[in-house]
C-alpha cells in the first residue's frame, strides 16, 4: 500500500479548505513534500518547474504542474478525489494558473514549509498579498493522527525494534562503525522498511555528537555506543529509535550517569497527557538531568514530532506551548553528550492517549550490554 | 576530492559579495543546497533547524548554524577560510544572528533559490527588508565553469560514455526496464560516480513520456528505447546523457523521424556561441521539428545548465534571453515523443567556447541498433 484510499484525502482536503477559512486565508499553495503527500498521497518531487496543489478557502482544489509531470500524479489520489488539473509547459507562466486556481482578492496567502524561495517570491508577487505558513492550518491536522496512520507508526516501530534486537549482534571490537552502519541498513530493510532513512552508529568520543553518522573508526572494548536508526514503511510512516549499547561492562561512572538519563527518559515520557504543554515535556527530561549535574550535556531538544516525515510538529522544545492532544506522535529523546569522551541517547516514539504516552517502541531501555 | 582549494572558495564568496555590492543588495543568505556548496564547499543538509551562510555586502561572511551540527562542517572549507560560526541550539532565535550578521539596514536581502518558505517567512519579518533570490547574483557565477569545473564535466561525460557504451548488452527483448536500469545504475557507480542519480529507461510507449523513470515492462523486439542517464562525480559535477536504442531495426518511419531529431540537436549545438541567447537555442532545435511537422512531438525545452546541479541556470528555453557566454555548461536534449506509441531524446552536456559549442559527451549520436 503505498497510500491510503482516496476518502481519507477527501477529508483531509475538506478539512484543508476549512481550515484556510477559519483563519482567514486565500487559501493553500502546496508545493511537492510532505504536505502534498499528506493532502493527495502525491511523492512528486519537481524542483525548478512549479508543481502546486491550489486549495482555495471556498473553491474546489486544483493542482498545477508541468505537463511532462502527468504521469507522475497516477500514484496520487488526483484521479479518484476528481481533481482539476491545470497541465503547462515550458515557457509558459505557472503562477498565472495557481492566481487563477486561488480566485481574487487580497486575503493572505499559505504556502508549504517547505515551498522554496524560486517560487515562493513569484507566487508573492504575482498574488499581490502576504504569504503566510500554511503550517499553522496543516500543523494541527498532520500533528494528530487518526487510526490508519497510528497503525503505521506501530507497523514502523515494531520493525525497528526488530532492528534494534539484531544490534548486538553486529557490534563486535574490531569492526568499524560503517561495517555495523551497513548490516543494520540491510536488517531495516528486511525488517519492512522501503529504505534505511539514516543510520548513527557513534561509537566512544563519536557517541558524544549527536549527529555523528558512521564512520571508519574500529570499536572497541569498554566503548559506549548510540544506534539511532529509522526509515519509511509504506504508506510512508517513520520509524526512529535509539538505544545505547557497551561493549563489556561499563565503568561505574558511566553506569551512574547513564542510569540519570534513563530517569530522565522516563520522566518525560510520563509527564505526556493530553494539556500538556509540548515544552513541560521538554522540561521534564531536562529537569532530572538538572537535578543530577548533568543539563548542560543534554544539547538539543527533547524530540520532535513524526509521521510522512521523521521531523515534524509537535516540537518538544523549550518556547513550544503547544498543548498535547491525543493522537499526537513524537519521540522523546534526550541524551547526554560528554565532548571527547562519550555519548548516549534513549529514544522512543510515542503516541499521546487519554491514559498518557503509548510507546510504539518496547525495546529496553538499559544500556544493553553486548558481552566481548 | 570532495571539494576544491580553499582559495577557490574565497574567490567565489569574494565575487558573491561585489555582486551583492552592485546589486544594491544588504546581502547573501544562503541556506543548505547547491549555492551553499558552491560558496563554502558543504553538503550540509539540515531543514528545520537554520542553517545559514552569510555574506553581506560589505564585511566578513558569517555561518550560522545550530551546535549539533557543527561537525558537519569539517568537510567545508570554512576553517581554512577563517569564516565565522555563529552557533544556536535548540530553543534560541537563529534568525536573531542571521541578521545582526548581515548589518543594518532596510535594502532588499537576497536568498538561495531552494530557502524554504519555514525560514524565508521569519527572516523577512526579522530584517523587516524585501526578499529577493540570490539567483540575481550567484547563476551569473554559477552559470561561468572555470577551467577545474569544466574538467570535472569533462570526467563525468567520459564515466556516462562509458556507460552508455554498454548499455547496448543490457538492452535485450525479454527482460524488463527495471532489470536494464539495475544494470545501468551498477556501471554508472563502477564507471566513478559516488551514485546514479537518476536512470530513465523508456521502452516502447513508456519512451513517450519524458520524465519515465523505469518500470516492470518487458523489452520486446521493435522496441525503441531511451536511456538517460546520469549522476554527480567527486567534486560533484554531474553527468546528464541521453541515448535512444532500437531493438533490432526500426521502421523506415521511425528511423526517418529520429533522422529528423538528430538533425534538429545538430542544429541547436551548432547554433552555440557566444553572444546568441538560450531562446535561440531552443528555437534552433524546435525550428528544424516544425518543418518536418514535428515541433508538437517536442514537449520541453531544450535543455538546462549543469554543473553541481542536474538542473540549473542557464535554462535552454523559450523566453530565456540570457545571452551565452564562455564556460557556460549545459544540456542540448530535443526529444520527439509519440503517445502511446515510442519516443527519442538526443542529449548531450556541452561547453561553450569562443569556437562554438564543445561536447562533453562524444558517442555517436545515431539510433543505435541492438541486434536481435
Amino acid at each position: 500500500m503505498t497510500r491510503f484510499s482516496h476518502e481519507v484525502y477527501a477529508r483531509r482536503l475538506a478539512a484543508a479548505a476549512d481550515g484556510a477559512r477559519g483563519a482567514g486565508l486565500a487559501g493553500l499553495i502546496i508545493t511537492p513534500g510532505y504536505d502534498l503527500r499528506y493532502l493527495i498521497g502525491s511523492r512528486a518531487q519537481t524542483f525548478e518547474r512549479l508543481t502546486a496543489l491550489v486549495i482555495p478557502a471556498s473553491g474546489a482544489p486544483v493542482v498545477v504542474l508541468p505537463r511532462l509531470e502527468l504521469a507522475a500524479l497516477k500514484e496520487a489520489a488526483v484521479g479518484e478525489l476528481g481533481l482539476t488539473v491545470c497541465d503547462w509547459v515550458d515557457g509558459e507562466d505557472p503562477y498565472r494558473l495557481v492566481a487563477e486556481a486561488l480566485g481574487g482578492g487580497s486575503a493572505p496567502f499559505a504556502v508549504t514549509d517547505s515551498m522554496p524561495a524560486l517560487h515562493l517570491l513569484p507566487l508573492a508577487e504575482r498574488l499581490g498579498a502576504a504569504p503566510v505558513l500554511a503550517t499553522r492550518v496543516l500543523a494541527v491536522l498532520r500533528m494528530v493522527k487518526d487510526a490508519s496512520e497510528i497503525e503505521a507508526l506501530r507497523t514502523a516501530g515494531a520493525a525497528i525494534d526488530r532492528v534494534h534486537t539484531a544490534v548486538p549482534g553486529f557490534l563486535r571490537p574490531g569492526r568499524t562503525e560503517a561495517e555495523v552502519a551497513a548490516d543494520i541498513t540491510e536488517a531495516i530493510v528486511a525488517e519492512g522498511h522501503s529504505e534505511a532513512a539514516f543510520v548513527i552508529v557513534g561509537s566512544g568520543p563519536h557517541g558524544a555528537d549527536p549527529h555523528h553518522e558512521c564512520s571508519d573508526r574500529v570499536l572497541e572494548p569498554g566503548d559506549i555506543v548510540v544506534v539511532d536508526i529509522g526509515g519509511p514503511v509504506e504508506p510512508g510512516y517513520n520509524s526512529d529509535c535509539t538505544r545505547t549499547y557497551s561493549l563489556g561492562e561499563p565503568s561505574a561512572e558511566i553506569a551512574g550517569q547513564y542510569a540519570v538519563l534513563q530517569r530522565a527518559q522516563a520522566a518525560a515520557v510520563a509527564s505526556v497527557r493530553p494539556g500538556v504543554t509540548a515544552e513541560q515535556v521538554d522540561a521534564a527530561a531536562r529537569d532530572v538531568l538538572a537535578e543530577a549535574g548533568l543539563a548542560g550535556y543534554f544539547v538539543h531538544r527533547t524530540g520532535h514530532g513524526i509521521g510522512l516525515s521523521v521531523h515534524e510538529e509537535p516540537y518538544i522544545v523549550a518556547g513550544n506551548a503547544t498543548p498535547l492532544t491525543e493522537g499526537m506522535a513524537f519521540s522523546v529523546e534526550p541524551g547526554i553528550y560528554l565532548p571527547g569522551q562519550w555519548g548516549a541517547r534513549i529514544e522512543d516514539i510515542v503516541i499521546v492517549s487519554a491514559e498518557g504516552a503509548l510507546p510504539v517502541n518496547n525495546r529496553p531501555h538499559d544500556l544493553t550490554v553486548v558481552p566481548l
